[in-house]
């Protein structure tokens, strides 16, 4: 059978494993993709920079068009990253006639609609399998695997850098700013983290999962969500004390009432499969009417883990197999109405943390439960350690029951203006 | 687009599962498949039996013929179970056009050289998630997600009877007989569990894995396989103590020798994902090259989460997906090379937890260690608790270190002769 050529667009991290992978195990890949597939081209504005891999003469290129302009090249990789100039080279190789494979989560969050239905109005596919959970095949289980099935919950640790954060501070009792150090220094955090701290990546995956997973039309930025750089030290010891670990959670679970999605550093109970999530692991539990619960568990991110969905994505549009699954999917498409309505966040219920510096003298305690009480969220535990003699203020944890999120904003935004309260309140959500 | 018409052959607790998600959620399974799916026929020898679903009348059929006659019907779901009538029955189907669906893994690990390539020859598929791991969706992980890798380890817990027996012994310190019958009562084991509970029903599965995982041509009864009856409550407190759980482990591991496979009641380290694993679910730990490690949790048995599995692959074959994957795997055929060998089990080395029934008196220890020692086995602990004073024999624990299991069956031949040992050694493996 002829080969199939294929065509990479941004030659990084991620890009240098998948020209490894496609250089180093061509009969594999012959194997399973039922013919030789044949790396055409690679294509990047910067030839210097130093890779791990090195290129055969003559695949490297600056030049797109030319890969726009052989029509040999079925399928094309898209590994620049970010939105543009990725949105436009995508909306091209679409338009040249190519099949697209992407990582690119950020891109489908901000302009999936957009590039899916240009796809469709052209006969072509966009395999996204690297883009939420790195190596796990958490894109195939609900595009096919649990397709029989009304997804009812998804509780997944989506960002590895977070993950890897967070444990660093719960293992070896550092505060943020030194267990993010340290994260950058093995490479598990950007120089700027900030997409990956605050919760916003996460949100995107989120996104993109709601939308598989419960024909949610969901906008990346209406997800609420909270950073872990809020987490301090002694919340990861009194979580601990508590019998809790804390991770960066995703959350997307129907009610009665909608979809409820938020991300949240949260109290996850010791000894649940989510609890024991390590380092830059990612996570994924999802909940079936048919299938129960079903868990995934693997690297979220890295250039061999990434480069592994993205290779097995290269295969299956190669095979036919993605037209057909993006096909049915229609996924992002303006006649495919929203199956479920997100939830306002104000009305998603759930229990809380909160940790209050306060001033160390009598009735501060009661002054906080009192408008507490006033907006219904009652005290499930409260927890104050003796502390210096001198210290100006002392902390003061207290873990709710179940309370609206509304509700708990109202109270904060009254408890945080009392004189004896200091600034630095914070709030998890809890998960038994 | 005209409706996919499907035809289901054994209406048992699986078979009603099928029919109750075919019938309850025609819209779901529409948008999923591209078009209606229409159950035409459910066949079955017995149309008294009592089932928690009631058909629309004019379904149900004893007369296979009807379905085979019936050119309309695309696809047909083989939930019979056994080898026969189930192979010829299989055979029939395939011969009249149309394609399988089933969840028989046992057909498959006797049969599938003959089944596949007669669909091959016919131009039709076989579809199976279903037969191993029941919801989890590890066929498709195999087949579809991880097919950029070289797949190096999987060790698995496939068999939910000996989960739930093992957990029930470990929780409430039962021994094995009791938790065998609180299984059957809970619908966990059979009336005649062997094929559970011998490992012969994970050595099956283990067969199918290793040959999608490794192109190992491995028929189920060469596995090396022990049984988890011969584990007592004794072994669950002592690898308890020394920080166990015990597992059915059903493993698969490339080493530069071969293939080693072996099913075996294992003391797995506390606190690692396998060992957390409780109940009737299924675990799948998957390490692939690039990949790294990936873990799977879920059901593995079951009405629902099989009938999730099965209708998956219903979806999948009307989609035409399933046809293209069939090619291209080219399972058990014989054109197809296997391209690793099976290691023989006598070389196969591992670690060991062993328990004699001693004579309690001065010397036993001396002689088993002696004969260990010839045989070049390392004793790593080695544990005797204190007894009753007219015990007419105690309990000896040995953990080994590395030794090649041909070694370890010597040595335990020349123990068991000796006449300070009584009958009833144990041997499991140890993974740390």
């Amino acid at each position: 059978m002829k080969p199939a050529k294929v065509a990479i667009v941004g030659f990084g991290t991620i890009g240098s494993g998948v020209v490894r992978m496609l250089l180093e195990h061509q009969d594999r890949i012959a194997r399973h993709a039922g013919r030789p597939v044949n790396l055409a081209y690679v294509v990047d504005k910067d030839p210097q920079r130093p890779r791990n891999v090195s290129l055969p003469p003559g695949l490297f290129t600056e030049d797109l068009q030319r890969v726009l302009d052989d029509p040999e090249v079925g399928v094309v990789v898209e590994l620049i990253g970010g939105l543009e100039p990725a949105r436009s080279i995508v909306l091209k190789i679409l338009e040249s006639g190519k099949d697209v494979v992407t990582a690119n989560k950020a891109l489908l969050a901000e302009h999936g609609p957009e590039l899916f239905d240009r796809a469709r109005q052209l006969g072509r596919s966009i395999a996204f399998e690297a883009a939420v959970g790195g190596g796990i095949p958490i894109i195939a289980a609900l595009d096919e695997c649990l397709t029989a099935n009304q997804v009812q919950s998804i509780h997944a640790i989506l960002n590895g850098t977070s993950n890897f954060i967070l444990s660093q501070m719960e293992e070896s009792d550092t505060d943020y700013q030194a267990a993010l150090a340290e994260a950058q220094q093995c490479g598990y955090a950007e120089a700027n983290p900030a997409m990956d701290v605050s919760g916003s990546d996460a949100a995107q995956k989120l996104a993109i999962l709601a939308h598989l997973a419960f024909g949610a039309q969901v906008n990346w930025r209406d997800v609420p969500r909270m950073g872990i750089d809020l987490v301090e030290a002694a919340d990861m010891r009194y979580a601990k004390e508590l019998g809790y670990s804390i991770k960066l959670l995703a959350v997307a679970e129907m009610v009665p009432e909608g979809l409820e999605l938020h991300v949240s550093p949260t109290l996850v109970r010791r000894g649940t499969p989510l609890a024991e999530v390590r380092g830059a692991y990612n996570a994924i539990r999802i909940v079936g009417d048919a299938v129960g619960r079903v868990f995934f568990h693997g690297l979220g991110a890295g250039q061999m883990p990434t480069a592994s969905a993205v290779v097995a994505d290269v295969i299956d549009t190669v095979l036919g197999r993605m037209a057909i699954t993006f096909r049915t999917l229609n996924l992002w498409s303006p006649e495919h109405r929203a199956r479920v309505k997100a939830r306002p966040p104000a009305e998603i219920t759930g229990r809380y943390y909160l940790r209050f510096n306060v001033d160390d003298r009598p009735g501060v305690v009661a002054e906080i439960a009192g408008i507490l009480g006033k907006y219904k969220i009652s005290i499930a535990s409260l927890l104050q350690h003796e502390t210096e003699e001198d210290a100006a203020c002392v902390p003061l944890m207290i873990m709710t029951h179940t309370a609206p999120e509304g509700a708990m904003l109202d109270a904060l935004a009254a408890i945080n203006v009392l004189a004896s309260v200091h600034p630095g309140t914070v709030r998890m959500r809890v998960r038994d």
